[in-house]
């Protein structure tokens, strides 16, 4: 088949608040070939920007949009999808947002093979099963200790085995970092694991990160999430030699590419190397990292705090790592993240999600939801119009 | 004096040819103060998506515009712009394209400020002299080794004392590259330096690019530059090793913050960091890893292919380091850069360029160039209009 159309839908909540809560926009993307076939994706962050990287004049041979790379092209099988994703990371080298619009097309792409063949991505990927995953509750840190607590006492009586708490306040001061991760343990129970996300909040400021190594020894965290920007390989070598593997670190979601995480892996040597198949390139690309961290001994972790379809495109990925068992579960998304789609990824009695058996993604967006929160775009360029929202 | 206004200004050719040509279309930014300043920059790669960036609806408060950093904020000395620099990768983390577009609102900064202070760039910098470059011609490949062999016999004769090759038919086949880089040295003699730029064609694979050091190494080749893509650390490692310093490897370009570039150091072994301060985060950025590569004691040089102005900008952060001595000097831009500004940066007799004393960069757009190439720009999300091209 030959894809013969891409149309980008950007939904927002009316009013968007000044908060680490990702979920409050959305990008979908949806595919369609010459023979009837469809498919859906979404690209994670800055809607606008990620459809300029979909329709902008090309400004030479290797910055080129992402539509001239994908628009009439033959798919019959997964290779010719991996042979797109080579051809948009060359033609569109320049153009640095290309690998998030990369990624929901990717997706759809994906999603697309899997309703023809009739099967769900992560067996055309190549996985012989999927092992369920348990789900941690991702969350924000109460503004407050008391809120903390509150929240992780929720979390551990709605039945979850883990959690993750991050962004707000976390960071600052080290005296009322103590006092939130306390919090969080102490409303979760000793049974719950618990994680710590830090938000990229002390840059490379390795000390800033080791003074909070006891407090999350104390409190039996998994991980420290993110206690640096992705790009640096030494501080995290250095936290991980100071921590001796009582507390491991975590990254990966601000990688834009395969070789970035690989890259935190063999130089940063993070515990856990966490993918936003949204950002990364899509699922192909996910797929690459699960595998070479499965190589390589590190634990897999999906990075996801939006709708079920994310959450769906970013198990596929790691589904058949058995050892790879945890996985990001959006517990706070908004409302227009859970009204996006009828079928939902539901927790089984022992807290875990199951990646869907159904063909493709296995999640489909609800037209009417689209239409609810749709924010029609329209761009010209030198008095031509080079995109404007499709019908639905 | 507070920045009140920021303007974007799309120019590009008449006709974008398939080529590897960046200078076909620029993306030039005017920020203005509440008391009359005036600063000029400019963004490398993909005009329409970093515009997108400046101006896009926030996701949240981590995914917000390179706008909600600026506008509105106070600047009097050069730790006002830093702060700024540092306040725009917080606010925008998961906004890939925003390294992009504050790369160019850096830049007017500096020469706002620069112009307010009466002083050049490199001296605000903390530079106490700025040293003269050695410029190399930077041209793209011939089609056929007798085009390279001619364009290297013009490039001697014009009295430059180094080149470099690169891209169009390069990294394809052996014995056509032996052929290429063979013309480019008997073109421009014995005495003329001599680099080549292999476009990341070979991705990772390190056994195709050490099939090509022999005749590196023949013809006396400075540095292969990309031979692989930006975060392929342990490929540039490799080749470095099999090497053994008779040819060096040179890359950064890619790199979209400094500690991109540092892994490529830190990591990646190279003998030269290459930065473009249209993409890096702009001067502030570029400043920052010329300090670390002299710390390190790896050769700083710019990437820069486009107009004056971008040449301009990429001269400052280095100016001071008299060891590295080596400047990308455009020689085939667009009749668009090269009408761009009044003021050009000649070579002297010895080949070399001279970073500007003038205040600020020292260069300035010519308005009626601006509005010989301008393309309008025009957005609308939902309903609203934000973005819309002003007045010059």
């Amino acid at each position: 088949m030959t894809i013969s159309q891409v149309d980008f839908f950007y939904l927002a909540m009316p009013e968007i608040l000044d908060i680490g809560d990702g979920s409050q926009d959305a990008l979908l993307v949806r595919v369609r070939s010459d023979d009837g076939g469809e498919g859906w994706g979404e690209c994670e962050a800055s809607p606008l920007v990620s459809i300029a990287a979909w329709c902008a004049p090309m400004s030479h041979s290797a910055c080129k949009p992402v539509s001239a790379s994908v628009i009439g092209r033959r798919i019959e099988g997964p290779d010719d999808i991996r042979a797109l994703n080579r051809d948009v990371r060359a033609h569109s080298l320049d153009l640095l947002q290309a690998d998030h619009t990369l990624s929901g097309v990717d997706m759809a792409l994906w999603d697309l093979l899997g309703r023809r063949l009739d099967e769900p991505v992560w067996r055309l990927l190549g996985w012989p099963r999927a092992y369920p995953k348990t789900a941690y509750a991702s969350v924000l840190f109460g503004d407050t200790p008391a809120q903390t607590l509150e929240k992780a006492c929720r979390i551990a009586a709605a039945g979850y085995r883990a959690a993750k708490f991050g962004w707000g306040p976390f960071g600052a001061e080290l005296t009322a970092d103590e006092a939130h991760v306390r919090a969080a343990r102490e409303g979760l129970g000793p049974e719950v694991s618990l994680m710590i996300d830090a938000g990229t909040v002390w840059g490379e400021d390795v000390e800033a990160a080791s003074l909070r190594l006891p407090v999350l020894e104390e409190c039996r965290v998994t991980w420290i999430e993110e206690p640096f920007v992705s790009g640096a390989l030494g501080a995290y070598a250095e936290l991980e030699r100071q921590a001796r593997g009582s507390v491991r670190t975590a990254a990966g979601e601000g990688s834009h590419d395969p070789l970035m995480a690989r890259n935190l892996i063999d130089y940063g040597g993070v515990g856990y190397i966490q993918i936003d198949a949204g950002r990364v390139g899509g699922i192909t690309s996910a797929y690459e990292i699960a595998r070479y961290a499965e190589r390589r001994g590190v634990d897999y972790v999906n990075h996801t705090f939006t709708t079920a379809l994310a959450l769906s495109a970013s198990l596929h990925p790691y589904a058949g790592i058995e050892r790879s068992h945890i996985c990001e579960y959006p517990v706070e998304a908004s409302l227009l993240a859970r009204e996006l789609t009828a079928e939902q990824l539901p927790l089984d009695e022992s807290g875990r999600v199951h990646p869907p058996q159904r063909p493709g993604l296995g999640v489909s967006p609800d037209p009417e939801a689209i239409r609810r929160y749709l924010q029609p775009v329209e761009i010209r360029v030198g008095g031509r119009t080079v995109h404007t929202t499709s019908e639905l």
